[in-house]
């Protein structure tokens, strides 16, 4: 059993109970504020329940065999918040269950264009009664506070039917951590402050024990059975509010119940405040009515698609997983703001929740070139929480501000130290993304103030970190760089240029927006980005990783069977980290990011040897190899690595699709296609492209946004063709040459032939997977 | 309040309750096998109470924020066992407790030479009753599971006395751990298995709940009050058993009670026999007696005196230190028989009880020039761990045996990975304190059996670490060396130095005793060996401790506030580990070891280096740049740090006392006067002297054991004077001049005149504490 392959949508047929866990995530909706897993409406059977509100968490102790100075006290963790997806049926006196009586139909489809997912099922109950049940549910991207799910039944015989629609707060759940003090902490955070049931409506606030959040949650519901009498009831108890709805139906006939959602949290709000705030944001629904919101929901999902759409020709599977993809990037970071984007989105608890340099360095990319708005909020969040990432420079013993490695609230929750306090090209990557951010827009508001206050205070830890040596020029000592098999090393080269990148940006902000910051200050920021220690080795002729790389023992691919990865499940930290292999693009996404600062040649030769490598245990991996691959003109394992980053959530590669979707992962596989066969880069804020078609399409084309003007690229053998779609004029590059684009005149290019290389060794048993 | 200067004890003058916790650690007395806290008899009040058997400990799991592969789950903590010491004194109606009342005299006394703890106090109650208290303890060098107390009573007016003595199990302590689990685990870890009382004797056996090893405690006793009648009583109890006295006693009389203790542990005896263990015990010691005890401890110790002593002329309070510092390694190490020896020994909790490479770099230097089979043994308990060190290498994917970084039974405990995993010299640690051992003995058995199959497993070790690369011959890669401000770094000079060693002695030690290993593999160490990379700075012209090193940033040593340090409880990890800053001797201590690897050029250049870099947080530190500093010529500052050394704990430099001794730095006050002052070195088996005398002493000796002879080495401006105590004839070099000295004729040469050199900075504000 699988997904139909639909170009618009993600169809699951027949009922898999092996598989919910996974469809969960792949079928779950969110606006970035919202998410709600894709479970069955009934509740059960499930892989793990989940509701959850961006931001919302648990804190809890963080525990350690032995402690040490500037150890994160406090973790946090993502709260299962009141499930408002509930809603049951009772056919006769049986409850309908998918694991017992029979279903005769039964298909899921996620629809990429509506925003919705849809349900149909036939069931037949134990005794033999027959039902077709249809549900619709959708979290609106334009009523940020807003679900809504159409639930109908349309019994075959005459039949009484009972529907039971649910406000269920501390949800049973399995505990998640061996911690008996931190599943403590996790089992019923929720403590209830207030109810209320009436009609057809019900309120349910509550507050979490350790972390003190406040939030509810609200419903409403209509109900129509085709003028059939029905006997309704509501009530109300500390974590359970119950809509009820009895009616007698005849054979033929449809009972319709919509049940419209509100979600609302602070830290700061009372209770009675977010109880108001809910049943406003109900009120607003109810007007709006399912049809309303339906049709505001594809008007918000059409003006993505215009902006977004990747169109791809000859590989129906790929057309369908880039869709899937930019759907749910959509979804986590739409409307967010000034919110983390999570790892996992709002698609399942994995990660705790937590968000990471992932959001910058691969979700971000994508919307800052198709919802501009969205990413601006994410950074937003970056700098709402400035003063905690002060905080943590100050308790590193450093200057600036250093952003988590992983966190919710913006608070470091890292337990292990060479992430958590060693990993600084997370404030280098939130750099990064206000520059390209900056540049993609030209949002002048946000440059004068939130972009140059970060852009200083990270420029500001770098000063602090690195120093000037004798032997080699600015050093940066001591790091963890993106690669997660190596740690605290020296001269990462991709801190060090991401580093260099951040200070000259730091110095152009703060003199264009004239910041206070002195001139000699500036000029120290120069001086260092222009002397930065960038390691070479000249024996072997490719830039090591950092210091000493490229002269650690090579890891032994070839006895390594496949069932001892991911590695760091089987070898300890230190053997890894002396070892050349990789967990994840670090070099070759210094050479994606950073490709200004390295010539063809060193491209080509770097991403041989890191290709040979990189074992791609991170799902961070795929997206960089194929933009770096094309680059280079290894098409056919650029094209095998767009399809990995393509499938990872969808084939589940990593195992863990469970515990909610790999964001970056979904992302890269616009960035594979985007920055990879599109050759779209951003070096010094010019936009330029480089398409390349590899022999598996026959044609593919994307569309994106730059300055306000919206564009479409259109590739296939013929050449390339730059299109304005909404705008008036473009200027840009094709393959080096300038190209200017108006609103009436495409600009057609030929495309170079590719150099005809050899293609690189992956390590052993781990060449990319193909579909 | 501090402890009177005198040659051959420690006293401690008037009670000083706050005190307590610092005297009761340099007051305990231990055998190596038996550890008793110097507590005041009657329990309270006090620091912390301290009953060791070494080796017995209790298992608890150790906690993780984020776990990860290889980090071991099981910790093992000393288990303060069923208390002995304890005997109570009623007089009339009221306890004696020096809280209350009037110590119109109070002195503790520990005696070198007849191994005894005494105490004398004059107490008067609150209502103005008054007892002379005097009190001798022993824990028997002798017989090994015995310790005794002699307790005398002598009332100035005609009194009521009752005495309780008691053997206590589960004594309530303060939780040490933070963490509940590991709090509840250590929280009365005693179950009881057998109680027996009858007439004067007690038994007590107990096992632990997890780790479940089974121990038994027993009592018995003498009691004379000068022919008066005596009412005495015993009970017992699941964890207390009491024997009680009750006697009027005329002014002037005296309570005699003398109390004989007995202790047993096993992981495989039974109850039972554990019970006749000690009871056999108890019925020795008994018929040796009081005085007998007495006896044997005075003899074993004047034959400890003869090979070891050393003394000093110009500084009293050194001279006392060291004797001191002698003692307390004896005890450590005399009666441990394939027990480890504990970082604190027995005299507390400290560092759970662990045992950690300082006892083979540190500790078992002093007992292989002086109590040899100390030396051995404490080399057998790691011969014993073997099977464990092999099932380590194996789960971090290496070859031999990875001896571990802190543990009890063998099976590593450190929930810190960078030490925990990647500190592998402790290894080499190990081969090295054999390869001493062999060449001090000769001793053939231990050659062939223990020290061939330990030195072949650890040359596997390193064999599977490193690798032949071609930018620098053998590279050993990301490992931790001695100093803890450094970790994971590539080519640890002293680790990689110390591994060499390790390879070529288990290629001649395989070669001599015919081991079974193939020539390939032996020719393979010799080829690693003799091709292992030494970093060296052709630019600052000195080694940098491991590659990069001298690289790095300076550490602000000027604008580091002195309560700063230890600077790991103010700064994070990666800081101190980026920076060039040590917090002991690292490669300091590779040219003390590996002496002959440096030239003399490069030992100044170095020692001047890293002198300025080390802040000394380890109590590890000051023995090793002692003997360093004396080597290049700078005997002030060797002095200053051989004083620091020997003071440490009577001082408590660190303020940690309370939790029990460093062994390391006792032993490091040995070797900063015998190693430093004394030149003794040992490379290459060879034993060669280079004597010098620092302005601040008259005169000094030394003694020690060399293959079976004893011999001294007496200093002052004369001369040096080598001379046989036991034995017939010693070949050896005084600064590079070969002599021989028989029983007959000693051999006085003259000291060469130091050069005259500046003395080195330290880092600010760290330079040595003179006293």
């Amino acid at each position: 059993m699988s997904y139909a392959v639909e170009p618009w949508q993600l169809r699951w047929q027949g009922l898999s109970v092996d598989h919910l866990h996974q469809t969960e995530s792949t079928f779950a909706l969110s606006n970035g504020h919202i998410g709600l897993r894709g479970s069955l409406d009934e509740g059960e059977p499930r892989g793990l329940p989940g509701t959850y509100l961006n931001g919302f968490y648990e804190e809890h102790q963080l525990p350690y065999g032995e402690g040490g100075y500037g150890y994160p006290e406090a973790g946090q963790t993502v709260v299962n918040v009141t499930d408002g997806k509930i809603i049951r049926l009772l056919v006769e006196d049986e409850p309908l269950d998918m694991r017992y009586g029979n279903a005769v139909e039964h298909q899921r489809t996620l629809d990429f264009r509506s925003g919705t997912l849809r349900r149909r099922t036939v069931w037949e109950s134990p005794t033999g009664r027959r039902v077709i049940v249809r549900s619709e549910r959708l979290v609106s991207f334009t009523q940020r506070a807003v679900a809504a799910i159409r639930y109908e039944v349309e019994p075959m015989d005459d039949l009484q039917l009972v529907v039971q629609s649910d406000l269920l707060a501390n949800e049973p759940t399995k505990s998640r951590s061996n911690d008996p003090r931190v599943a403590a902490a996790l089992d019923s955070p929720l403590v209830n402050d207030f109810t209320m049931a009436e009609k057809t409506r019900a309120v349910l606030c509550h507050h979490t024990k350790v972390s003190g959040l406040r939030m509810a949650a609200a419903m409403d519901h209509e109900i129509d059975v085709d003028g059939v009498d029905t006997r309704t009831e509501i009530r109300a108890e500390d974590d359970l509010a119950r809509f009820t709805a009895a009616v007698d139906v005849p054979a033929g006939g449809c009972l319709k119940l919509t049940k419209y959602l509100a979600y609302g949290w602070s830290g700061q709000r009372s209770t009675p405040a977010l109880r108001a705030q809910v049943e406003a944001a109900l009120a607003g629904a109810c007007q709006t009515g399912w049809e309303g919101l339906l049709q505001e929901q594809r008007a918000f999902l059409d003006d993505f698609w215009e902006v977004a759409d990747i169109e791809i020709e000859g590989d129906d599977q790929l057309q369908q997983a880039i869709r899937f993809a930019l759907f749910h990037v959509l979804q986590a970071g739409a409307r967010g703001e000034s919110r983390a984007i999570p790892g996992k989105g709002l698609t399942g608890p994995g990660y705790d929740g937590h968000a990471f340099w992932d959001t910058e360095m691969f979700v971000l990319p994508v919307l800052t070139y198709t919802v501009p708005d969205a990413a601006r909020d994410a950074l937003r969040w970056r700098h709402a929480t400035l003063d905690k990432a002060r905080e943590r420079a100050k308790v590193l013993g450093l200057k600036g501000a250093a952003f988590p490695w992983r966190s919710i609230n913006g608070a470091e929750c890292s337990a292990y130290w060479p992430a958590g306090t060693a990993a600084f090209h997370v404030s280098g990557d939130v750099s990064y993304a206000i520059q390209q951010y900056l540049n993609a827009t030209g949002d002048e508001d946000f440059d004068r103030c939130e972009a140059t206050e970060i852009l200083v205070e990270t420029a500001r830890l770098w000063m602090s970190l690195g120093h000037h040596d004798p032997h080699d020029g600015f050093r940066i000592d001591g790091v963890t760089g993106p690669d997660e098999y190596s740690a605290i090393v020296d001269n990462n080269v991709y801190t060090n240029l991401i580093a260099q990148q951040n200070l000259w940006a730091a110095a152009d902000a703060a003199e264009r927006n004239q910041y206070d910051v002195t001139e000699e200050e500036i000029a120290g920021w120069r001086s260092a980005a222009d002397a930065m220690a960038v390691p070479y080795d000249e024996m072997l002729r490719v830039h090591p990783q950092a210091d000493n790389f490229t002269k650690h023992a090579e890891w032994d691919f070839e006895n390594t069977p496949q069932d001892k990865y991911p590695l760091l499940l089987h070898f300890p930290y230190f053997d890894l980290y002396r070892h050349q292999v990789i967990k994840q693009a670090d070099l070759v996404l210094a050479m994606h990011v950073r490709g200004d600062a390295f010539t063809d040649e060193e491209k080509a030769r770097n991403f041989a040897y890191y290709e040979a490598r990189t074992v791609r245990d991170s799902s961070l991996s795929a997206g960089t190899q194929a933009v770096l691959a094309a680059e280079v003109g290894h098409l056919g394992l650029a094209y095998d690595y767009l399809v990995e980053a393509a499938f990872t959530d969808l084939h589940d590669l990593h195992e863990n699709v469970t515990n909610g979707l790999h964001m970056a992962s979904l992302a890269g596989a616009w960035t594979a296609l985007v920055a990879g066969f599109g050759g779209m880069r951003d070096h010094g804020g010019e936009l330029t492209f480089a398409p390349r078609l590899p022999d598996e399409l026959t044609r593919f084309s994307f569309r994106m946004s730059f300055q306000g003007t919206r564009i479409s690229v259109d590739v296939s053998e013929a050449g390339a063709t730059y299109r304005i779609v909404d705008g008036t004029e473009l200027t840009t590059r094709h393959h080096g040459e300038p190209i200017t684009i108006t609103a009436d005149t495409p600009v057609t290019m030929p495309i170079p032939k590719a150099p005809d290389l050899e293609r690189p060794k992956s390590p052993f048993g781990r060449e990319p997977r193909r579909h």
